[in-house]
């Protein structure tokens, strides 16, 4: 992040001071690959000649380890700083935030000097967060090493950790300076966490993209199997248009003063998911079971053709994610929109499809019961049939 | 605080995508008196139509507790929530804020609805961070009730609780919305509190403002005394010069990526007094030995003239100040300036005056013991007699 500073103060004409301030922040996202081989030098051009405090993940530390510090020792003119987040670290809390700050304390991280995250969007997120607030804002990198990171929690400009008992209650807006996308390393990843950070893209896809969509369709499955190794064109072709795609709707909206974001569809009733589960089913599975649970709302309600709906449904089973988590009470379900509602000002602003590529927002008002039972009644098994949707628009609108 | 978001996606030649954020803040310092009597308005329109949380400390509470009740009752259209500060929470810890987070979650506080801090510095930097980190920023309003918030803490745009043993190490710039100054909140602050609120006055006309000098050596003992009833006319011209006089400093560098600061004047050797002391030398009360001693070490390598050095000190003694702490330890002291070269990016960037309200910026290497220590033995009882400064300005540029 590079910040120009700027401030005024006036007088107004009644005698009340103001104060006006003006922040401009550059967040660069820069492609490469191998990303810690002898000669790349992405990663040493980001860092120049600071010091920096490296902060990375048990599977970081598994496979890219050796490589990472030899990188880092040749690379770092003044040296550099190491944090290993152990399991207890690894959670997005509060305290992980601060144990970051007590480390870069330790290491007398300066207010220049970066904090480099490479890990998952637990990792970045509280990386993020940690150097939104030490010494008032240093500055940070991100290398996200999932696939999640990749497409979604890497690129954004957002953190945040889980407080109290609620998800991402506390966070900052906050861009990196950059973020480094290197897609060798999904190589290293459990397919499970291919699948996972899939969601996201089918959640983009799914409402701006068709395109995007298609190539879902077409060659989602051989992207899980072979880690977007095959086919080729295919898997750059996701990472780059996700990558834009994302961007491109936040750069419209990027403190979130607008609360229709297409950016939040697979994210109202997914926390339900993972929370429900303990977390068990993960962040991106539980979009993947919010977008089938909203897909199947918007055909019962008459605003998606059943058809979309299937092919919905169609490409999440491709990609390798439920649709439902069995544990599912439609009640609970139900109420945990609540918390939700509160995190957009006070109206739900549920993204719903209407269409392969296109949305629409709905719903001020609270879901009727049965509506949500009989769009969640699609996704259990052997309920995928041709079924003539049975609107009721204005309790959700 | 009032963000006005813009964002834009730009391709750049060699691919890299750059995203470009704006935020464009206002923060408004508005005057008022008696604050929470019926028919004043000021605190009413502050909070409009929205829900707010009020935050407050039990001096507030004892003190205004039950006007403030009344007054937000008959004014807020839709209720309020409010959380008085404990002891255990009043204190600049991570711990308080989180407090004060759980509280808003728990009142629902939505993204627009402003925490409205009321108390002490403390009480409105723990708001100022928790409403910068709630749900990613929520705005939030400073009703500074003494001196110091008054002149100083209350009107800023940045705040900081402790953390891992060092002062201010996790924080953030957020202005609020709007600053409220009641100078009739001094009335029920104790005489050496409002004291404490005159160091800050000092500093900025020590260095900066020649004439609010003058006021302070005409009438500062009497302006403490009748904690600011008397001289009417001084006790304005101090407020309203202190709180001009910073904000200005502020426009310039509001976030601080300019490490040369007159408004950090006071406030080198300052937190040495504090913690040494365990914290029984008030913020105020070490910001008041740190311009004795920067006095005194500016006059002793030549830069001031012995009689501005001892017109400091004796304006400091009108107000009640002591210029050292008993327990000083030389060696404690310099050593701790490592931690404030850590906070000016490396480099120590040193404050002291060179005439009544002027100064210069020295010091990038480490401070020679003798001369902080010959500086320092000013400072004892009944060594304030006139001695030929011993210049060597070599160690210290």
């Amino acid at each position: 992040m590079t910040t120009a500073p700027d401030g005024a103060l006036h007088v107004l004409p009644d005698g009340t001071l103001e104060l006006v301030s003006h922040a401009v922040r550059r967040q660069r996202i820069v492609h490469s690959t191998d990303l810690f081989a002898t000669g790349n030098r992405t990663l040493a051009d980001a860092i120049g000649d600071r010091r920096p405090l490296v902060i990375y993940t048990p599977a970081v530390e598994r496979w890219y380890g050796d490589r990472l510090h030899r990188y880092l020792t040749e690379y770092c003119p003044h040296g550099f700083d190491a944090m290993l987040l152990d399991r207890a670290e690894h959670s997005k809390t509060l305290s992980a935030v601060e144990m970051i700050c007590k480390r870069a304390a330790e290491a007398g991280l300066r207010r220049t000097s970066p904090m480099v995250a490479i890990g998952g969007g637990i990792c970045t997120d509280l990386v993020g967060l940690a150097a939104a607030v030490f010494r008032r804002g240093v500055p940070h990198l991100k290398v996200p090493t999932t696939l999640i990171g990749l497409v979604d929690a890497g690129i954004g400009t957002k953190n945040a950790v889980n407080h109290a008992g609620r998800k991402s209650l506390v966070g900052t807006f906050y861009p990196p300076e950059m973020t480094i996308l290197d897609p060798a390393f999904i190589r290293s990843l459990p397919r499970r966490h291919v699948a996972n950070g899939m969601a996201e893209v089918a959640k983009l896809a799914t409402v701006t993209d068709a395109y995007l969509f298609e190539v879902l369709e077409r060659s989602g499955a051989t992207l899980v199997r072979t880690q977007l190794g095959q086919p080729q064109a295919d898997a750059i072709a996701v990472i780059e248009r996700a990558v834009h795609g994302m961007l491109d709707e936040l750069a419209g909206n990027l403190y979130e003063h607008v609360y229709q974001r297409a950016m939040d569809f697979g994210h109202t009733f997914s926390p339900y998911f993972e929370t429900a589960s303990r977390h068990t089913v993960l962040h991106g599975e539980a979009v993947a079971m919010d977008i089938a649970l909203s897909a199947a709302l918007a055909a019962e309600i008459g605003i998606l053709a059943p058809s979309d709906r299937d092919r919905i449904l169609g490409c999440l089973r491709a990609l390798g994610l439920e649709s439902t988590w069995p544990g599912t009470d439609c009640h609970a379900l139900r109420d945990s929109l609540t918390a939700v509602r509160e995190h957009r000002d006070g109206a739900l602003n549920l993204c719903l499809p209407v269409g392969i590529g296109a949305h629409t927002f709905i719903g001020q008002h609270d879901f009727d019961l049965t509506i949500l039972k009989r769009a969640h009644a699609w996704l259990q098994p052997g309920q995928l049939v041709a079924r003539r949707p049975t609107a009721d628009v204005r309790a959700l609108s």
